[in-house]
């Protein structure tokens, strides 16, 4: 199968790239950025091993039957509209796509939502959570990488209703996750030897949180979300606290966990006493989850460690990717 | 005045030296240490100037006034208790006279206490929680580190008896806290590009912070406390959760942290939008704080930023012996 | 066919077993550790995911055709030995068989020869001067990290009889080439944010650098090298200088280079004005060169990057395995 | 005395800031900044505690006696003529003055040289081989970070005339050598886990190098000077090798290099066996120099380590007001 990458030369559409040159089932057709229309991906990105010329954007010109969109939010909607309208399939890995709620979209981004009518068409692609859908769907809202982390390492507990009051989540991200994009915090001396929090009023992906928490509670959920810029390049750390409604031991809610994600090739819930590091995840499509209870208090700390580009970006698109083709779904994901 | 630091080779104690040689008002006559004893200390850290050797600690041979220990715990209590009972005025760096009550110290640093009658004599040593106390003191029990930036975070609130609930410190180090002993844990490759949390079940700073935190809100509070290791050499941010019970504002908060600390020359309360790094506080024995309500659920974020080796260990000892000698507080200590 | 890896669990012996689970043609019958007998090699490196168990080395046990052996020098040559004379085909990660002249090896590694005979038949494992005597061999002595770069970077000017005197090699690893084992030059805070030389007046990897670089020049090359350790976990960068005896231009050269490596699928010399980045050729088994001459003073500067547990160690091994097995020689190393 | 810095919020600037308002013989009058004009320095660099607010540049309001400049070259040299006819003393942080051949600079530099008449005035500011110039000066050109280390670490063997033919400079710099703004090589992502050379077909600091030991070896010396970016914030490694004329032991060279540098109170010649490493000198206006030579060669390595924004820049500039000023010459920069 061909395909496309709209918007390869950022973080996420390199590693796009890097994981679709290897897969056994595709083939990249055409590439496409702005900036950079006319150069060899290898110039930009050396590590790539590849003859591919990035093209300027002209979607008429998009022969393969699916295409990866990695475009700012806001610039993505529009286009990705006309390659839905064109019957492409499309992983879509800005947030155009993943609040159903328009007012939340246009709240937390600031424009105008100009394609309203695909949103009840997009579906969120958390194969842990939407599997099904996704393999039936034609457009996905690639999650957040923040998302990504906290709605993994939350899901079950909301599932079983067992979430008790506001949720906690204290993400601490490497530095890819900030974007390629030239700026006073992610310049190296600045960066470097340093640790801080940033957003603490309120981060674009809380709602995404929220919203997805919410829903497998089936109760409107509050999260507090702080995410903190960290000296490492990759990898998303997310620290989660809540307070549960039973009495449940760190071995209950384990067990718990287990059963919820059975089946799920990409994650592992750690045994008890076990937490996970992002360094295990890396350059993975994995996400690794440890937790445990303080039985006087009910307070639950889940962790969950992903790699920001891996389950939090490229890897997670690429996975809906083999869903909605049908392909098997781990195929060219084992690291 | 003449002192001496026991255990001058560990990284806390090498502080030390750093910034007792340049301290106006000091001389160090002895600086002890067991591994490396008959070597010169710039031998073994290149940065600091001094022809100072490291001696084997023979407490009967330590003429100087004033001590510093630098010791682990347990090795610590038996020689502060000797520099105590030979009149020598002690800033004791270990947690061996942190900890109020002999039971929670003994579970936690599974050593038995054989000092217990000094405990009544010692003062923990936060100058903006106990000055006056610490200007008369024989011995003081410096600090921990995570309990510095965990109980500055959440002084003010608690004095102010507005915590409801209980308190979540979400602990940010680097590596030069794990010590200067080798573990595979803090092996380059291993804690490089990488983000952790550690001691997620109990670590043993939590009854330090619980201690302090419930005397100022004059009730038992608990505090969920996890750590986590950061690929930098110095710093900590503290990113502090609780819920107030009265509905107040950023701004009254803020203005409440102001009034609190308004005479401390070395806390800096940030203004409403602005949180603290850990490289605003780097080398020195400041302390910033940021913090935010969400109005609609009374939840609160404090942000602290200290240095670890700086407010959180050996600038915060220096500032002790400062208040203890009758010296300006900050003398030595400006950076 | 089934391969087995003796001494998994140090750093090149894990990154073996990463691309060997994933390489089409092999399945890792065994792996075996010293240390961690009996424990699972996912528990030790959670980035690995597979159930290998590590085991005790014995050597009768091995009955896979294909043997890895990533020991320390001294221990490996014994095992090696036996192994070969088993029949097995072994890649030799350990420096045993690497020098040709056996008082070389003793006073550079301090330890008797005792499989002297087999220095004969160990070939020297880089393909890209002894591809043809690889494909027959039995045992391979994979080629040390600095000495892969240095001689990548050196071999066409030698070859061609350009160098007129002695060479420098300035080169500059990553942490992990040092090795697992803890060491405090290794300790995170020591090795962070510092730069620093070692071994100056001498480096195991020199005579290894000599021999090979002599071998091509057929006369006895000098060589000063001097490694230096750089606060990343991968990456080797070798700047390395010398004086060419015939005035050529940097174009003429960069011409003899790509004649040199004209079929190599590992090698690129870079275009005029080009040099390269060890983030280029991170986990890979790329080498990158990039080169300037002084038209003045005939110096010229060639500059290499490799991984230096890509290239310059395991993947290499896993690039002759494929050439002594017949198999593409790429495959399973494309990343 | 008081003191103006014009150009205060690049990284030499503030690190000027930093040490001047510590500094017991000098008062902060004005600091100067073009892109932050009106704003408190200290909310520009958080670490810095003073009350200070940027002013733009009005040369007529500058009231000091003494004036450092940290612009950019071809920006300082107009501004230093003004300085110097309104009868300041002026060190110049920037490359304006530092070459005393024109010709050469306009050719490195790029731009026309306006202020030709005052190179003659102008002092290069390294005080190990002019201290007595500087002692006398009104203007100093502050030796750039590169030649600084490069010089220190060759200058006794020009000075001797032992050097035999050309010299190699391999320098590696931390990131904050390449200064404030923003680029994408030292976009953390980019620069973090990343070994590069750059400028290897001629950088601007090599001129200053080979100005200043042709100079001490009364002959034109030719160098090659190869800078690469390092991963951390500060520091310079500069191993540089040389052939030298005569046969001299290790030790013989170590005499040589004590003896030249006996009086100096910043420099460092390292016992036999010894080597620098850049964190040795992090923060402080040393330089810490080791050395070898092969006897079968007579090829030399010397290794000097600084701090780029120590002895590299600020504190080297600080050296030289306390020199001009008749201040103790180490005053203030004690660490």
């Amino acid at each position: 199968m061909k395909v496309s990458i709209i918007g390869a030369t950022g973080y996420a559409g390199a590693e796009l790239v890097k994981i679709l040159l290897k897969h056994p089932m595709v083939e990249v057709e055409k590439v496409t950025s702005k900036s950079f229309a006319g150069e060899k991906i290898s110039n930009i990105y050396p590590s790539l091993v590849t003859k591919l010329v990035c093209e300027p954007l002209n979607i008429d010109k998009i022969t393969s039957p699916f295409v990866f969109t990695a475009l700012p939010h806001g610039t993505s909607m529009e286009i990705v509209a006309k390659l839905y309208q064109m019957g492409k399939k499309v992983v879509d890995l800005s947030a155009d796509f993943r609040l159903k709620d328009v007012r939340i979209y246009e709240k937390w981004y600031k424009v105008p939502h100009k394609e309203k009518k695909l949103l009840s068409e997009a579906v969120y692609g958390l194969p842990e959570l939407y599997r099904e859908k996704i393999k039936k769907a034609q457009l996905i809202a690639n999650p957040g990488c923040y998302p990504t982390s906290a709605i993994l390492a939350l899901a079950p507990l909301a599932k079983n209703k067992l979430i008790n009051e506001s949720v906690i989540v204290d993400a601490k991200s490497g530095v890819s996750g900030a974007g390629r994009g030239l700026t006073l915090q992610t310049h190296f001396p600045e960066a470097n030897e340093n640790i801080s929090a940033y957003k603490v009023e309120g981060h674009r992906h809380l709602p995404e949180i929220e919203q997805e928490i919410s829903k497998l509670a089936k109760r409107e959920v509050k999260v507090t979300f702080v995410p903190h810029l960290i000296p490492v390049n990759r990898g998303i750390l997310s620290t989660c606290y809540t307070r549960i409604k039973q009495s449940l031991t760190t071995s209950d809610i384990i067990q718990l966990y287990q059963d919820f994600y059975k089946k799920e090739p990409f994650i592992e819930v750690l045994p008890e006493g076990k937490f996970p590091k992002t360094k295990e995840v890396f350059n993975s499509n994995r996400c690794r989850i440890g937790l445990t209870v303080n039985n006087l208090t009910n307070q639950v700390i889940i962790i969950s460690a992903i790699d920001n580009l891996g389950k939090g970006a490229s890897w997670q698109a690429v996975q809906n990717m083999n869903l909605m083709c049908g392909f098997k779904e781990g195929i060219g994901l084992n690291g």
